[in-house]
């Protein structure tokens, strides 16, 4: 067990168990819900920009806290990549803040009035949202998802526990502890210390441990690659909102406009094909596959995409020469494997109801779009395809909080429970419901 | 192990293991939910209609079934209570056919436009509600909550799974045979054989096998005593929402109007003392104690309702001689109990602040009241007491699906996350993004 200590406040006590201390940080988030819930919207965006200011005005702090975490990384043997997603710099921290900043402008996602009915015996019943309450959020190595992801709970008037990287715990905790007194700075003991907290060891057994307390933690959210999510799923006793991969698909039907079927996949693919709403299949209506597929191959061989293709996709595309693409043959593994990388699986299908009997068997339920003219097929594949984003004529990229218009993002829920899709400040809310009555007894 | 064959159709087949049956049946379920999306909601009402009738022409079969149940039951030697609750007649019979004819008339909750926003692009977003999928619905003694369930699940396009009381198998799987047999009739293959299945074996391992089946299985609800309730949160890796036990309040503020509290106290004590919403604590601020715990404990008293109190609710209540209740002193146990019958802790507290908190300590966040003529202080309680449902001025009797106009329920969640409080139709719904499109493309 490796147990760092940032700043002058270490949380992590010698001689207590893991579990009563994993136990006393779940119990002091609730006891912090409590607090939390008797906030103005007004005290939180004042919070909220007094640590966006507490970031930019300890660049240097946190420069140094990332320092010792790089270093633990290049110990833990780390790639390159990963040590670039570890990295902060003055660049990093400024978009941080400036994030936690915009969260501070967002409107007020608490109290808001859902729904309003007067029975006949004259009780008024308000549905309110209010927040969950304890929300984990688990993660993988960048820093900047610990200010991202406690400045939207926090918002929304939940206390959030905070298990980033092992590699991050230095940033991680310092950036929390740089949040939460500029939180106090401002409201004093109205705002909890133990309203963001980070778990303070980098122990394996602290995961199961938090995910068993069901009477203290009320939702977990992880955000990462499939393991992470199995190994979150397989342990944990209270509700799960999962953020799974996105294996995504492009289905050309045979009355698509081929000029946009091609600027949409090209768009699906390679404007970003680390992110989970990147397509990493196109499906093509066997009687435009002659037709859409060679350009489609050439345009996408302009980018180095490789291709991994059915035999009728092979025979049309193994021909292209120089300007072809690098192609191999699909196997059942590839239809179901989200690459984030220039690589496409490549499938010809008889029609919009194999399309969507290929989605439901190799997809994640994530983002799928279809490329028609007909307006029929259209609702069809829409009705049809069991996802959480369904798009007719557009590219699946715009799965995302922030071109929905939510303002902010927590993750994409691909799970059809507690929410769906992308995740903003509504869906970090629960409800409730308020009865007003005048003495109403029930008959 | 034990297995009953009812019908012609078994599903339960020798030499298969226990975990490739299980599988199987989730993923007939599966299938059966891609077929049951295609449905509209006439057909569906259609069907529902037709297995109304069909529960009541086939009267004898079922209670030829039950009779086998009652057996087994008395073999198991259950209570002359839960044998009762075992127990079909014609009487419950037509209650059961009727309460499904009700579902067929609610209005359709799948396909709402929950949200709509045309983005800067020309995008247009739909927020649409959909089917879960697979829905699991695990519960225990009575056979008319098979054909509740699966009326609701299927009147919003899910495939169900039931798992019911070991001891009320014959009577499940033959409500269930005859719901799927009059659908098929009406609607031939549209209606899928494996919309509704119970599962057809009371072996204990079948339930973690199925709710370990995350691809197949989209939702879990447990409908049962707490020991029920905790053996699916332990073993599920599906999402769960659980329907808890109900430890509700009545909170008699300095500033009540005694004779409405007495009467509201009255009506969530007595009225239904088995139900969940039913009040299980009585908390008095200081003020009026003296002239409202005597008088509610005799009014209580002509129902024979036993008090469990605190110190100084026993010095003003021991006195009342003959005319007074049965008086305990309350264990910090009885605090958290849901009795379930007339039986009410008693306690008096120093306001509205110390009442909120005994809420928080003990309750179990389903339904509390305030009663007070100070809206203030009514604002504080709805505010500040983190339960599904709060009143103000009325009795906690209402949190129902019923009462709050959602035309029925399959039960009351005491979740925070997919749904929260009474459960109807729209929350058997999940809801999915669609877009529509010119081209658009991210930039």
């Amino acid at each position: 067990m490796r147990i760092l200590h940032i700043g002058t406040r270490p949380t992590y006590r010698a001689g207590v168990s893991l579990t009563e201390q994993i136990t006393g940080i779940a119990r002091a988030a609730k006891g912090a819900s409590r607090t939390l819930a008797q906030l103005t919207a007004e005290e939180r965006d004042q919070a909220l920009v007094a640590m966006a200011a507490a970031l930019e005005s300890e660049t240097s702090a946190l420069l140094e806290a990332n320092v010792l975490d790089l270093g633990v990384g290049r110990e833990l043997g780390l790639s390159t990549a990963m040590l670039d997603r570890l990295t902060l710099n003055p660049e990093r921290i400024l978009a941080m803040a400036r994030g936690v900043r915009e969260v501070a402008m967002l409107p007020n996602p608490v109290g808001r009035i859902l729904d309003e009915r007067i029975r006949p015996n004259g009780l008024r019943l308000q549905k309110v949202s209010t927040p969950i309450g304890v929300v984990v959020i688990i993660y993988e190595s960048r820093p900047n998802v610990t200010a991202d992801a406690a400045s939207l709970c926090f918002k929304t008037g939940n206390a959030t526990i905070l298990r980033g990287g092992k590699e991050a715990l230095n940033s991680n905790r310092l950036i929390a502890r740089l949040m939460v007194d500029a939180g106090r700075q401002v409201l004093g003991d109205r705002f909890p210390e133990t309203a963001i907290q980070v778990i303070p060891t980098t122990d394996r057994e602290a995961v199961p441990i938090l995910l068993s307390l069901t009477s203290l933690v009320d939702l977990c959210m992880p955000r990462g690659g499939e393991g992470l999510i199995r190994a979150v799923t397989e342990c944990s006793k209270v509700p799960v909102i999962k953020h799974y991969k996105g294996v995504c698909h492009i289905y050309v039907d045979r009355e698509a406009d081929l000029d946009m079927a091609d600027t949409i996949l090209w768009n699906a693919k390679v404007q970003r094909p680390s992110a989970c709403n990147a397509a990493e299949t196109v499906l093509v209506d066997r009687p435009v596959a002659a037709a859409f597929l060679p350009r489609a191959a050439r345009h996408l061989a302009e980018k180095q995409v490789e291709l991994r293709v059915d035999p009728d996709s092979m025979a049309l595309l193994k021909d292209l020469g120089p300007e072809g693409p690098v192609l191999r043959a699909a196997t059942e593994q590839d239809y179901a494997t989200e690459y984030n990388d220039y690589i496409l699986n490549v499938r010809v299908v008889d029609g919009v109801d194999a399309a969507i009997e290929h989605i439901h068997r190799h997809g994640s339920a994530h983002s799928d779009a279809i490329i028609t003219r007909n307006e029929s097929t259209a609702r069809n594949f829409l009705q049809g395809v069991d996802s959480a984003a369904v798009y007719w004529n557009a590219s699946t990229r715009f799965t995302d909080g922030g071109e929905f218009g939510m303002g902010a993002e927590i993750g994409i829920s691909t799970d059809k429970v507690g929410a769906r899709g992308p995740m903003g400040l509504d869906e970090l809310c629960s409800y409730k419901w308020l009865g007003w009555g005048t003495g109403q007894i029930r008959a």
